[in-house]
């Protein structure tokens, strides 16, 4: 077998671009310049027509496919990007036909200007000096990128959970730029529900002793513990009750009967404490507290007395949005509440919502009919850039 | 108003029973000796037939009715048993009629014998060398206390989620000495996502610092920060969706706009962060992870190739199952298991599945169509056992 995979974009390389502009944010906090780490894939058109940009979620960051070259293949293919299922040749949004861009947002901890970044003010690492970003704040350097590449116009902008907010904040924010807007696994808002997740996993975070109050850098520490039980809170919310219980059930771990110990008795305990483990070595803490209030911040129809339909109504893109059976983060509900507004504008507006058992995690999967109806989608917008007959 | 209430059984007074005999329990571990705190209201009848018993869940004990006594009714009335709304004169479990026991679960921080306890062979704490106890072990020792209280038959046995798992399998353990068994909001076994967020819980508490291996009371210190965060955590699980969104929703937190801080934005947060510190102060983390670990471990089928109708089938008692429309944590399928094997051993089994936006807490709340079911099974028993005509 060839690698990289030829249905792959193969290796790729990320670029950074530098803004030396103060940027003031929503949150009245600014940043005296920043940069933003991002990659592209498949090659821009004369008209600069065929663009497409992703946005990335929670944990997310600009490597969305392909690989990283490293000293062996087999290293090599670990680093494959997160939604490399969905783009590359051949793929949904197949990069034979698109331009793909995705940068890391403001405040991440991949190459993007964030809390681990030096604070030119005071030659330290910003800690719990940065600033709050929302998704707002994330459209707007976002759209400084777009000027930076010359992208006028995105043929779409995309992507899953957090991702989808960002995407329809695009069409509120920038409805001439862009031509379609994929808003998959997402949500208008955030509920009750969500934000209690969300503040738990931040008090187990910044209640950890070595949180420091955010500046653990200086004492070259990390709230591993906190980190470690965050992302094992998000993990169940990403799978589906009926996914646990197929994947895991009541499995014992290794063994055929109890220990009667605190050590892991069942396989769930072991798959999540696992989990929790690996993302406290490749995640910042305060870039994940961060983009959790990102999260429970968006509510775009705040400025509208609550009314979805009103915050949408000068919106200009086509719409596809795409929900989850089994997604209780979620839920098809949520989805389906943008779709309404939508309609209620008479925006065009296609509308899926897909049968499976993979819960929130469905949208990085390689799930048939969701595949499907997202080729025909990104088959449809190649054709209106005139990049299919 | 007069304090206590008429429709309470008023000021209680908790008591204890010794045992001296060393006991064996299902993890193989063994105690020398133990004590059980509990609680009686009512008077038991002459022929002892119309005794119930209650069992507690995680977090409760057996102070399930009434009032203690403290300096000022302020004070006193802020000590209203757990399950005061079912349980006294005129009300579904009739004081008038029964003779109600419930006892602070082996393993409690209550009165029973608990981690928190000395350790007659060490004189210290027990901490972490108090062995793991199941709902079987609990079973055991409730049928301790009732001999000790001359109760050879329970007109019934009842409990709400992990007091319904005691109550079920009071069932299986001892058929002949309970002549109803009423399973609230309960499971016949966890699933993955239930072991999941116990399992994050439990190392929330085991990750802090102030944990020192369970020894913390030599330190003099506790656990308090993962103590907080399992609460929070299970709080989320206790509460509906829809009932979370009804009584927050992205209600601010006594502001108009936000401050774009880490400090609480949402009631939500709120809410939770006091439930939280609120547990630490009254609950020893040991009992907890103890309590947690018993429901990971609550599976009566395991032995019967999981067949639960198979582990049902010397049953002998009534049932009445009930469950609530709201509660994600114990969805009403999970009872409806229940029910399933018991009809499928012709056991008289009577179900109701409350419609209600509550939640799992529901079996503690007052709620009518669940008030009515309850008096109606209840003045039932209260014929069988001659209490009334």
């Amino acid at each position: 077998m060839t690698f990289p995979p030829k249905d792959s974009v193969g290796y790729v390389y990320p670029q950074t671009v530098v803004f030396q502009d103060t940027i003031e944010l929503e949150s009245k906090g600014y940043l005296k310049g920043f940069q933003l780490a991002y990659e592209t894939y498949g090659t821009l058109n004369n008209d600069k027509s065929n663009a497409i940009l992703i946005c990335h979620a929670l944990s997310g960051d600009h490597h969305v496919a392909g690989y990283h070259q490293c000293e062996t293949e087999a290293e090599s293919l670990k680093t494959v990007g997160w939604w490399n299922t969905m783009i590359g040749p051949g793929k949904p949004i197949d990069t034979d036909i698109f331009f793909v861009v995705c940068s890391n947002n403001l405040g991440g901890c991949s190459g993007s200007t964030g809390p681990s970044s030096i604070n030119p003010e005071t030659g330290q690492q910003y800690g719990t000096d940065f600033p709050i970003v929302t998704v707002n704040d994330w459209v707007k350097t976002q759209a400084m990128l777009s000027d930076h590449l010359g992208i006028k116009q995105w043929a779409a902008v995309a992507g899953g959970s957090l991702g989808g907010m960002q995407a329809l904040q695009w069409s509120i924010d920038f409805p001439q730029r862009l031509r379609h807007c994929l808003v998959i696994a997402s949500a208008p808002k955030l509920n009750a529900q969500n934000i209690g997740f969300n503040d738990v996993a931040r008090q187990a975070i910044r209640t950890d002793p070595d949180f420091h109050n955010g500046n653990y850098y200086s004492v070259k520490t990390t709230p591993s513990r906190g980190m470690r039980v965050a992302r094992m809170i998000g993990h169940i919310t990403y799978l589906s009750e009926d996914m646990m219980a197929l994947k895991f059930g009541r499995s014992l771990r290794k063994k055929s009967k109890f220990d009667y110990e605190f050590t892991p008795e069942f396989e769930v305990e072991s798959y999540l404490r696992y989990q929790g483990d690996r993302f406290v070595d490749r995640f910042d803490a305060n870039t994940y507290l961060l983009m959790t209030k990102a999260l429970d911040y968006f509510d775009p129809a705040a400025k509208t007395n609550d009314s979805l339909k009103e915050a949408l109504t000068g919106v200009k893109a086509d719409f596809f949005v795409a929900s989850f059976s089994s997604d209780w983060r979620f839920a098809p509900e949520r989805s389906r509440e943008i779709v309404r507004a939508l309609q209620s504008n008479r925006v065009n507006v296609s509308y899926s919502e897909i049968k499976c058992d993979q819960g929130h995690d469905s949208f990085l999967l390689n799930i048939d009919d969701y595949m499907n109806v997202m080729f025909a989608y990104l088959r449809r917008i190649a054709k209106e850039v005139g990049e299919l007959s």
